[in-house]
């Protein structure tokens, strides 16, 4: 019954695992094809994530950056999407299995699934500290930071109200930089004049980061530029700071020597990341090698090692054939590893070659918050209110392809005029369960301390 | 350390319960009065909830029609919102009592808290068809609704996949014929061209009545209009058409003799409405006399009858003093006696008296789709496009005064446009658990019929 598989003996199948950046743009450049394109994903929509701190922080709704990935492609006649999840695959039989469905043959896999929060040993955090990968997380911290002041509002003791207003983000990468910043305009801003009983600019902001500055893969400016900008907006960003313990509503972290803990009823977590289920299973069919974070090592054609016919692109993928790191974990990679993998696809049924992958780097940009922004390009660097305009085009423009960018804009502007943040709404959980109080910590220990930023 | 006990020693201390329309009008309305106002709401946010169907059919975002009340509020210097939830009152000490906070103190006590679903007996219903009237309610009838596109589409047996592609909404007010004109629009235009394995237009939508027309209260001929209008989008109107079970993704409904059932996975329940909890504490403790509904019997001048000082506005109030039947629970009602109770404990402070609460209506409007509404006003009756027209500016109108008009519009505009639904991310209840298929239903029985609709 599974028509992908009856269609696939006349052409070539693809079958494409994810439908992120590097997934949809190999679907897309796919598209004209002569070729049978199928896309899975566990989800019905592909979601914009470098925006996604922003419903974190209240300024979009989910929907502004998700785009249902059947109408991203409804156009593409040769291509299927199945809203299924991988649960394993037979390299030598190319086949993939799937959770819903019967198994598929594939002529070409390329497998796009991207990573997870990493906690290091200590996912028992991850309750305390939630991370922020889907649009659930970002619901979830959205709950989090606006609850923490409702409750505040109503608290009468003065330090257990000083802990309901203390915010600390663990990891000084672009996620945690935005967060900490979008959270700062939150208290000196956007909720300013809305309590009574509170003074929300009494609200702590604190930026935790392993190493010895925040932004770490960017030039020494950028990071002295961002970190100048946060703390112009009220932030405290603690470097060289080692987070040892989350439990109990506090932060315990190392500083050189020193030891301390700090009692806050938010704990953001943008420390880490690792690989999502895929790269071990591809680990144990194929015996790809996996990095420490267990991303897949690729071929310089963004294959596997033996197997030619399987590629890992985006997050997933270790790409260590340029420069002195891997590429990062950017939209940019991804898209541009999409399109060249479904290129050399169409490439080698002509029975023709490719050269090896290459990114031509344009730079990367971390947004700190209202016409503030670092932006370090090939062309040259920039900081303040052009970095952050620069930024928002940028994101404009990744936006076009898809059905949000006449809304998000409309929020931006809207909210830029206004100072507010118009999806402030404190949403529930679970549909079942109201919560007024944010939720009661059990008591966590751990001593395992934190490893260096790797966002 | 109730700093709102402390301050309204000196002026009169007006207690509103529930930031809906009625309370939030009233609280409106004594902006500049010389009293403290104290709103007491259990969400942080006004819903504007004639438009939450748009949420639950994905053309909206939550927050589009979600206006955070400390911001609505945020100039009124003598207005205080709690986030809290009232659990109890005492008429002759003229206190509140709060689930989180002291007890407050009030010189005018204002109970706006509206109503929630009726399953006239059947509250085992509830999971199998949910009603709307939270956000959450609306983000998991959406969840259904695309759900159900997914699992048929995976759905290899012709009959339930037909099953999945049944949808039934029961109740024919204003709420059910806005549902089933949205989920057939959805069907024919939104996702026509989004699937590979089924044909959204074989999508069965039924409109379950069990008086003999849809739209009841309204003037025959807008029903009949209405109807038309559903039919031509696809819908099924079955009127006279009493409920008598729902279970198992089935539901059975008896039609004069006869006792049909069909096979559905999504149910809507667009049925009936009780009074919210407040209505029953009201009667333990002031004897005041609930309708049939639980709805709280007003005096002329919408207070209690012995309690001068106590009023109950919007859904909650039965208002028998004009015309033959009670005053609808509609937004401009509600407005109207918040308006209207405001001014009378200003005038009453004066030591004036003030004429009984008189409503001047408008009319009523229905919206069935695109370019399609029933407006039966009293300036004329209007159906088809000039009713959508007249039904989009009224909204617009009184969303003007919170921060989501510009949104909403630009979010019509496109959609009316694109045809599209730009809302349309199936997201999870909960952050903690994935549902990939249609929650299982547990085998429920229940013989009592559906009485008479009274949305």
């Amino acid at each position: 019954m599974n028509s992908t598989q009856t269609k696939q003996t006349s052409v070539p199948h693809i079958v494409i695992v994810g439908g992120g950046f590097g997934g949809l743009y190999a679907a897309k450049s796919l598209k004209d094809a002569p070729v049978k394109v199928t896309l899975i994903d566990k989800r019905n929509f592909h979601l914009f994530q470098p925006l996604l701190y922003q419903v974190a922080t209240g300024t979009l709704s989910p929907a502004d950056i998700a785009s249902p990935l059947r109408v991203v492609l409804s156009k593409h006649k040769n291509t299927k999407v199945l809203l299924d999840k991988v649960i394993d695959i037979d390299p030598e039989a190319k086949k993939v299995f799937l959770e819903d469905r019967d198994a598929l043959d594939y002529d070409a896999l390329i497998v796009a699934t991207g990573v997870s929060h990493h906690y290091f040993g200590n996912e028992h955090w991850q309750d305390d500290a939630p991370g922020l990968k889907t649009v659930e997380d970002a619901l979830e911290m959205r709950r989090r930071i606006f609850m923490a002041f409702e409750a505040a509002e109503k608290e009468p003791d003065p330090e257990k109200r000083q802990a309901l207003l203390n915010f600390v983000v663990v990891g000084g990468g672009p996620t945690g930089v935005e967060l900490a910043g979008a959270i700062a305009e939150i208290c000196h801003q956007s909720v300013k004049d809305d309590f009574r009983d509170i003074d929300t600019t009494q609200a702590k902001v604190l930026l935790f980061e392993g190493m010895e500055r925040i932004l770490p893969p960017y030039p020494e400016e950028s990071s002295a530029q961002a970190q100048k900008a946060l703390e112009k907006l009220g932030v405290e960003v603690q470097t060289k700071t080692l987070v040892t313990n989350i439990a109990d509503n506090s932060v315990t972290f190392r500083q050189g020597e020193e030891t301390k803990t700090i009692n806050a009823h938010t704990i953001l977590w943008a420390a880490g990341v690792k690989a999502s289920f895929m790269g071990k299973v591809l680990a144990d069919r194929t015996g790809a090698e996996l990095d420490r974070a267990g991303r897949v090592m690729v071929e310089p054609d963004l294959s596997l090692k033996n197997y030619s016919d399987i590629f890992v692109i985006g997050d997933l993928a270790n790409f260590a054939h340029q420069g002195d790191r891997p590429l990062p974990g950017v939209a940019p990679v991804a898209m541009k590893e999409g399109e060249y993998v479904a290129k050399l696809i169409m490439q080698r049924a002509e029975g023709k070659t490719m050269a090896p992958f290459a990114y031509q780097d344009f730079g990367s940009m971390a947004v700190i918050g209202q016409n503030k922004a670092v932006a370090n390009l090939n062309i040259g660097r920039f900081s303040g209110f052009i970095a952050w305009i620069i930024w928002v085009f940028a994101h404009i423009y990744y936006l076009i392809e898809f059905d949000n960018k006449l809304i998000v804009m409309i929020q931006w502007a809207w909210n830029y005029i206004t100072l507010g943040r118009g999806a402030r709404l404190i949403t529930e959980k679970s549909s079942l369960q109201l919560e007024i109080e944010p939720p009661e910590r059990s008591d966590k220990t751990a001593t395992k301390p934190q490893e260096p930023v790797s966002v």
